[in-house]
């Protein structure tokens, strides 16, 4: 329904793990330069947004992984913002191979931050106009992600200089950090993630005290959940459901 | 001397910090990319270098920045492997803007690490002669890193899954990540790198509990020196100096 917007991107080795498999956080910094370079093409990049006093945040993003991509390997990343209401736009990223099959889809919500006062604003149309997405009325209901169970593992988190970007927060990619690191080493080259959701509910900034809580999830059997956890709050929920590597 | 090899990098966003300057720690990586590109290219890639029961490792890096790139800058770099003796192999780096101008260098030192037993081997004359570097008999001293002086700063670090490269430890360029989080977000804001030397002294693998520990330096007032140890021994150690950001 909106515009749609390609980038291409050959996946560098340093931003692959050690068995070669694209670091998903990273793919997620992929898919969140195209829709901004796609803002940029259409004349309402950052600056513009910020002269409204916004900047853009994520709520939610849902993840489905077929394959991912290796190093060394070519890529195209598509987004298409499909649709917005007063408070939410809703947006989907394709990620193909270089034969143009489907590899990974993500479907994020979006918000607009008042900088100055760190709550959510309305969608201005001056924004939103250009991608000719839809207007609808609805919020869209992301699917729910499993409560967390027993923990598994529960991790102090040291929030590196990097972790934040240029809206002075922990980016949105780095709870999937977190959260993968919430599995073991052993683990982690076993499995291949296939789904994942995450669920922002409070920025954390540099200087807080930060604790990851895994527990396995009692929906599915191959699933784990995850909290993010500062100053007594859930910042943010996560699900992820795994595959044999 | 040795035969050159250059490749163009355009920085994406999101290896910028939160002042969009290029991270220094992923400009290492970008650069051992290169030289990995260039071994590639003459017939000794990794697979090869693993037939010998082999693996690369870093010793040493010096770096001289005049300028980091920004975000969506297009720079160039390029590698030459300039001399070799028995033990080890001098690679130097030039990052040079889209004018061609130079904005950094780094001579780094690489040695063969053998994988089974992970001790250094020699260097063979199959893998290094297609670099056409020259044969030189003395090893090269490199300069001297401070000692530690009055520790500003300790951290425990907890490594991350993704810290850990294909040879199954620490990369090396993590270990600066490391290092310069020894500065506050406030100083890391407010200045930059000018200079930066690492010593590597003994590989740390996952699981290992880390700690850092920043000092000022007691030859330079805008330079910091940093030590990383596990297990009581002192696994790299860096010395950075800085300008006013």
């Amino acid at each position: 329904m909106g515009k749609q917007f390609t980038e291409v991107f050959h996946i560098p080795y340093y931003d692959c793990d050690t068995t070669g498999s694209l670091k998903v956080p990273t793919l997620i910094k992929m898919m969140i330069k195209t829709s901004g370079e796609q803002s940029k093409e259409l004349g309402v990049h950052n600056d513009f947004v910020s002269s409204f006093g916004l900047t853009w945040v994520i709520t939610h993003h849902d993840m489905t992984i077929e394959r991912l991509p290796k190093a060394d390997e070519q890529i195209t990343i598509t987004t298409e913002a499909e649709s917005y209401n007063k408070y939410f736009c809703y947006r989907r990223f394709t990620v193909r191979d270089s034969e143009g099959d489907t590899m990974i889809t993500m479907d994020s919500t979006f918000a607009l931050m008042d900088v100055e006062a760190r709550k959510m604003g309305s969608v201005r149309e001056e924004i939103i106009a250009p991608f000719e997405s839809e207007k609808i009325k609805r919020i869209k209901r992301a699917e729910k992600i499993p409560p967390l169970a027993e923990p598994i593992r529960q991790k102090e988190i040291g929030i590196r200089y990097w972790d934040i970007d240029g809206n002075k927060h922990v980016n949105n990619a780095v709870y999937l950090e977190w959260m993968m690191d919430g599995l073991t080493f052993k683990e982690l080259i076993e499995r291949k993630p296939v789904r994942m959701l995450i669920k922002y509910n409070k920025e954390i900034r540099y200087g807080q005290s930060v604790i990851g809580v895994t527990s396995q999830s009692i929906t599915n059997d191959h699933g784990t959940v995850h909290h993010i956890l500062s100053n007594n709050e859930i910042c943010a929920e996560g699900y992820i459901e795994w595959a044999e590597g």
